[in-house]
């Protein structure tokens, strides 16, 4: 597909946005961006990973951002420009000429406390709920029918999406949460014993720090005693479980429909892919990554890799996978 | 349980319902339909699977639609109605006769942009949010609290039920769509290297066809440079997760709890069960069946059929699993 | 963490909560509860695992409610609160102290049915949608933009939290149900055949039986012809997907991400862990325990215990585990 600008944006204005300040040799006017197959006179697509060098057209029409180390991939006729982080500097282009336009309003719509203290440049969505005591900061957005309920405290820059609950959390700065997700609720806190259930109040709450991203339909629960807290730059996909009193450190990526019990504390830069669980009450180290479906059910090691259910050292895993594809093929 | 009718039936109008335009020869009425135990004077039930033989009472008194051949499993008293596709027509039964009532009304309370095009006889929920430009066709009906935000176009006859959040899509006729599911929200879509994480702006949109139907709080993001794309007839269940760029082909059936990771490609008529999950950038052949639980890593050939995390062809998957019960049994 | 009441309390007052009227020997107030490890002067914590003994600080200030039994385990210096159930005291001591002060208001932003009977002191949130002929019995509270469609009955003292969608539903009394959860959409019913798919529609409801609670973002769907029945006490997580005709009898616990299908009937207290999958149209015997990320395909009789995906008996299955490693290790 391509995506053209709204603007007219000339090369030197692209060159400029990722800080590359030599004069543009070419003052023709860029268009827009593509994929690699889409590209085409006047777009800019960005080689990111070589694997995907046969996408590329022979016409040789367009701008090819890459690698310096991959310039012999790109064929010939193509413009070229030439940086280390490719992909992150794409990001930027992406970010800067498609930004969204952004109204600074409050709906008339919306149910807001008297108490509450709204930031400048603020929008406030229709029939968004604000409770008592809620603080949000300056160039946040609260998109439509999101409630935030009582003493909530939302950072700068937050981007709230849609139908989002939030209560009892405390909220950085430039943090997203998209459509439906569900923060600071109670957790599965009850003890059952002969006598029947019996609800254990959650006290706690959920403390989101700065750049943390939040998937879709996503749910965190408050912390019962202690906080549950998600750390700097981590990001969340849609419909995942964060059980009360779990931490996760800084730059966790945790994938979608993962699910952490309670009082789990995940070391900075884990990695869970897809529809991982992880048992309560454990300790992951720093910089793990775990296996998509994994079941992980022990304390992990720094720098561990696993995989299976329940989990083990990836190579492990895969060489009893390979064993048992073995035994029945003989 | 029973469920009756709400005006006065004849077995005659049954039958017209169905195409069945011999006379009928009884003229009783007919009262309601219910489940095989629960048949009774005046009632239809359905006998679409001969395992459930067992659950007809012994009274004979009712009616029972099967096919032609499983004529000999029903006991004598019965009134029949013999037909090739019993379960077929028994939902078209239902469909007709216990269709909602269906007020096509705009309420007041909902917040509707004056550039948005609104078809004849649609109904829009208390509190919804309409957002510029979107266009909504003839007969649709859009639950209370739902918000479409601005230039999504919903087709005819589609059926949106309440909380849920659109955007960024294209929407065909007669969609379902079940309350709180998440449409068109930016996808997992970031660079992470040395300098922290970087969000990649997300341009795509979601597409769906006609006649798809969409779970109740289930995810299904926008496209990155390419959209994200549900084909005709795809039944989609509740709490499913489908990244940015996925391709679902015609009459697919992805039942509750699945992940679909980004930019993977399901062919016509594929059926992952519960709780699958597909990594990213595979393809899966027309026709695939993907047992529950499942993990496909891999690209998988038209009409495979594999079980297991990591999948394998089913009967190996099985095999293995016979034999690791044996070595352990004995 | 440290939790402090509101009003001033007396360590007789904490007493008299958990019906125990021996006269105090000391009048110093108590401030409020702790963790274990944040214990101080004028604090209660509890140990209800001996476990925990290691987080007790040393210097024995506050106040440590335990069993009889682990008396010993106390270090010298506390204070003691000696009782065979701990933990459910404690709760008790919660409950009764963090009470939430319920304000019993009906918004008068919230769109109400003049047919809908609504009991006393109930609440009601801004843009609720309260449909024709509900019923709300006394002392519920219905969270801001929840959507009760039109005939569903409440019973007495619920608490129903945000942005919930109930719908064809028979509540009891002291029910909760979380943020986003969907409670009564039609389930995934529809039959395949050659000539494409059809609906079939769905008309049972959803009975949910007194003192259940149900978790954020997870959906229940009606039943088609039966009704799906959530029994008295169960307890749900987040993210849980119950399907048509579902039946879970009395004191059931469901961890975050189960999914069960079509009509399987779980026996009282079975107890299904995070992420379990079981197939439709089961009967799982009463006191059965399952561990988390299982498959269960067949029937279990009574108070089994199982584990993996085809799940076996939770002996074999670890058998099974440990005799793979090994094979991989020599």
């Amino acid at each position: 597909m391509k995506h053209f600008f709204k603007n007219n944006v000339s090369l030197q204005d692209v060159l400029t946005t990722i800080n590359i300040h030599e004069e543009s040799t070419d003052h023709a006017p860029v268009l827009g961006v593509s994929t690699l197959q889409d590209l085409d006179e006047g777009l800019i697509a960005c080689l990111h990973n070589h694997q995907y060098v046969d996408q590329i057209p022979a016409h040789g029409k367009g701008i090819i951002m890459t690698k310096p180390e991959w310039d012999h991939y790109v064929p010939s006729g193509y413009q070229k420009i030439l940086v280390d982080t490719p992909y992150r500097l794409f990001a930027s282009i992406l970010s800067h000429f498609f930004k969204k336009d952004r109204h600074c309003s409050i709906s008339p719509k919306a149910s807001i406390s008297p108490t509450a203290t709204i930031g400048k440049d603020v929008f406030i969505g229709d029939f968004c709920v604000i409770g008592d005591g809620v603080v949000i900061g300056d160039g946040s957005y609260i998109g439509h029918h999101t409630v935030v309920e009582s003493h909530v405290i939302i950072g700068q820059r937050c981007h709230i999406e849609s139908h989002v609950s939030i209560q009892s959390a405390q909220i950085g700065s430039s943090v997203t949460i998209k459509n439906g997700a569900r923060i600071g609720q109670g957790g599965f806190g009850f003890h059952m014993d002969d006598k029947g259930p019996i609800d254990v109040p959650q006290l706690g709450r959920v403390i989101i720090e700065d750049h943390v991203m939040i998937g879709a339909n996503t749910t965190i629960d408050r912390g019962s005693l202690e906080n549950t807290i998600i750390g700097k730059g981590t990001r969340i996909d849609n419909l995942v479980q964060i059980a009360h009193n779990v931490v996760l450190k800084d730059r966790c990526i945790i994938v979608a429909q993962v699910g952490i019990a309670g009082s789990t504390e995940l070391g900075e830069g884990v990695v869970a892919a897809g529809q991982v669980g992880i048992t309560g009450h454990l300790k992951i180290g720093k910089g793990c990554q775990i296996a998509a479906q994994s079941g992980v059910m022990k304390n992990l090691p720094d720098f561990s890799v696993v995989g299976g259910s329940p989990s083990l050292p990836a190579q492990k895993w895969l060489k009893i996978n390979a064993m048992l594809k073995k035994m029945v093929s003989a």
